[in-house]
């Protein structure tokens, strides 16, 4: 096999101020199918084009931002591998019973230098993308709000991220893409983690505090379908924290914004196929600006101060 | 690693009837970059986003067609593995040696029971894709004609597509991705491969005669950029074969077009994101039409039978 | 005023063979918004976009075709000005009162040349576009099917095309945009007219057989949607009769379908804009295939052997 | 006719600092095509879709700004019309030569209320846009730059547009297309006039100081090629004001930026089509944000205060 090992990103499982402003929200704004909730009260989404049965879990709580985020690995077998390379390599992993989440296999779960906790399971429904495997159409039609394509990658805030780079490159495969510079020249501020050829599956910013989540991105089809998520994010009164516009970063194109409890999100297109042959694109950083939003080349002041 | 293996397309080598009218054809309509002239007489062009010397290479012969197809790995190691499983596998394997090719290393040569020739190398040199891996813009300006983003696959008309398959699966470790089967409802008429998670890295269709070329694609990255294509085709008196529209296989936007000695190439944009976790896609016979052709739903009477 | 006198096209008045099929075609596939039904047994739609009641109304009757096309003038005083040049003219013209179709004030209709019955009109109920005029939003979410922003022009097929001309022009005030000449280089086999800055509000083809019928032309936002478009009509086996593609003729990107009762429509986009200080643009008989069709630079046959 | 009198803009002359520079930029960067120069030292340029010879002008000034801005209108008689209108109307008029602008007849030039300089025109030379009037292509490759496909209208402050818009209403033949209301609820914050279907050919906002620029504006032919304009900027460090992002007034999608001397400029495209049966949409004071930037739905700080 020419795809190994870890397949793509599979599930996040974010915090809401309010469960049905959420569930409104990520279903009839976002465009997100629900397809279930849990005994825990959490509340179950697939974007339209993905087969498995969720890949954003939301609950209820006091404070905003993400619980876990995970990957979807090619067979139970890399699991168990997977699994005791981590433990091999010194982290300590949970397993969490199959069907502690709805229609998702068993899960290997640990915590990452920059705090969060990261899962790996073999095994989630394929429920459908709504298209037979026989003969299907091209797309779905009716669907409602911005509907994504599927959940594509997040990038999350916290301290360490040098060792959480060696665990992800040294442990689960995934290779650097692209990075920016601190000011000293050598030390990471940001790296962009790809576990296949997309341009990331993971990012993660050096931040002072632990376990944050800067934004969860949902991947669109072109251009036109950013500037039609932007209008509807203006219809719904969404609050745009910056966009549409492009990265540098991996070339795509953009819009950040944040959901009712503020958490951030994404809906971007475009970007590059990476291949193990490139060498990482670097950002220096008097380039910050122009890594990040490429059109003004300049930072807004919330893309390093507002996370969850 | 998780992209392991094969990695992509590498170069394809074409046969034209007049070598200026080709390079003219390849250079300023669709748009690649001329990069050398070997002794042979052959000439190397690339694709402005691709890093590597060259993906295309045509020499002049009194008919056109295809002399081999190419895949890079991803390593010297992996090189000398495949080898030797190919030889395993049973099949007769030449090397080529560095440098044969302008700015490519060694490479493995074999015949797939459908009758072309493929190779596998590890190593072509870097020459960038027109901007620094540091700080670099996000696209090149004022380039020529179509100006496709990369060579993105090919589709091969052949005998025994099925023998083909096996061995790319079993020892290139290639995935199934779509099918069309005959009236039988059993028998592959054609099938779509993948070494990544692109929706295809090579395709075959069931042919009496061995060793045919269907089309070379060339990556676009819009569905604008593809009017710009048929526009700049017609502009340039380019024989337009079908298009724009749209597969059913892989959902990708097309032009399928002729070069100036009768090879077809494809300018596409578009299709999913595959994973190991999918089944295969399946058309019967009875939608043949759909699978090729979306949109009109029915084969021109070309796509099966004009071949070089 | 700068846009005085003829104002745009108002109303299309279609027969199709089976009532709730074309509505079930028009409402869900073209996606119009029905709008009322009258005592005649007539259905209207609108655009979603269009603010007057009703763009296209149809008919049941045992053959298709178009009844007649209406233009909306610029005030009552318009109309009567316009009924009494073309009486001047030496054209019979025939009073409907208001109210014969639902929210459509009194119509002028007369026969032109070709045998077409041509209407005008000053009055149709503003029933909105679905924003308010007060801070609205930019477009409607939530539409059913291909959903054009507009009812756009028509495209009919008669004998004396030259006279018809010369009646929209010296009377309605209508100029020659684009003309296709015949073999003998000066007659006009086809003629594209606008009493706007659009590239067209109607256009003629000459043609042995009186009041036919080409196509209605409905306009789309952009080439997206016009792929958009396409996709919908493959999954609704609509009959696809040329396209995606382009006009040589106004540059407008199209696709020419055939409603359930065999109408021939189109949905497009663009077209530059025309001034009164531009010549006309010609396409000599040679160019004929370009001119129509700009990709292939060939006419299939069905563009002037079918007609309703 | 139904376009009559003033038919479109026809040219602006604006100041900049330094004549190659603002040459360099205009030519290279917005991509318009150079076309003369004149013993004044001014510069002309066209965009390539136009016909007529130029459409901007440019000086070296010691401070930015408009000098003046013309519209052609239909024809000498009516150039005749017009001057004598606006005489009855109280507004004093100058003739201006023919040929004191390359390629440009005679123009009546007179002050409006707002403290700017209008010209009308009736001739200038159609030097073509790259494509035959027979048998054209259906646009010109190898443009440089943004190649904007024509200079569409300006954006205007100064004290008394209640007087500037009753002139173009009631002598020039514009309508009201949309409006801004100050705080009050009455007052016009902002107007935008239209002399064709175009959504606005000028535009006003109410500002202490008069004749004043905000922007110059320039139409492109989709969403993708505002993306393409927004990353040419950055390539060439164009200052971008805002966007890419689409307007609440008019609909249109949008990028504001600076030349290098500081004169606000607007690569744009969309927009709906308007008829003189529409009422003017009004925006109120507290949606002032959504009206001028949809998506963010507030104003940037430059909007109001900056211009030349």
């Amino acid at each position: 096999m020419s795809m190994t090992g870890v397949l793509r990103p599979g599930h996040a499982a974010i915090r809401v101020l309010d469960l049905e402003q959420g569930v409104n929200f990520y279903k009839n704004v976002l465009g997100l199918l629900e397809t279930g909730r849990d005994n825990q009260g959490r509340v179950y989404f697939k974007a339209w084009d993905e087969r498995d049965h969720n890949s954003l879990v939301i609950r209820q709580a006091d404070r905003p931002g993400i619980d876990f985020f995970a990957f979807k690995v090619q067979s139970k077998a890399v699991l168990e591998k997977l699994d005791a390379d981590l433990k091999a390599y010194g982290v300590t992993t949970e397993r969490i019973p199959a069907g502690e989440m709805l229609h998702t296999g068993e899960r290997v779960r640990f915590k990452i230098p920059t705090g969060h906790l990261i899962e790996l399971y073999a095994e989630k429904t394929d429920v459908g993308n709504g298209m037979p495997y026989v003969n299907p159409e091209t797309w779905v039609p009716d669907l409602k709000g911005i509907a994504p394509v599927r959940m594509d990658h997040c990038l999350l805030y916290g301290g360490d991220i040098d060792a959480t780079r060696k665990l992800f490159e040294e442990v689960l495969g995934f290779s650097l893409v692209e990075r920016i510079l601190m000011e000293d020249g050598k030390t990471d501020l940001a790296i962009w983690l790809t576990c296949s050829i997309k341009a990331h599956d993971i990012a993660f910013v050096r931040h002072p505090e632990d376990g944050k989540l800067h934004h969860v991105s949902f991947l669109l089809e072109s251009w036109e379908q950013v500037l039609k998520a932007a209008d509807l994010m203006s219809m719904n009164r969404v609050s745009i924290d910056m966009g549409p516009t492009r990265h540098g970063v991996t070339r795509g194109t953009t819009i950040y914004a944040f959901d009712p409890s503020g958490n951030r999100f994404e809906t971007f297109c475009g970007g590059y196929q990476w291949y193990p042959d490139m060498q990482p694109i670097t950002w220096t950083f008097d380039n910050v600006g122009a890594g990040v939003f490429y059109h003004d080349r300049k930072l807004n002041p919330a893309f390093l101060a507002v996370v969850t």
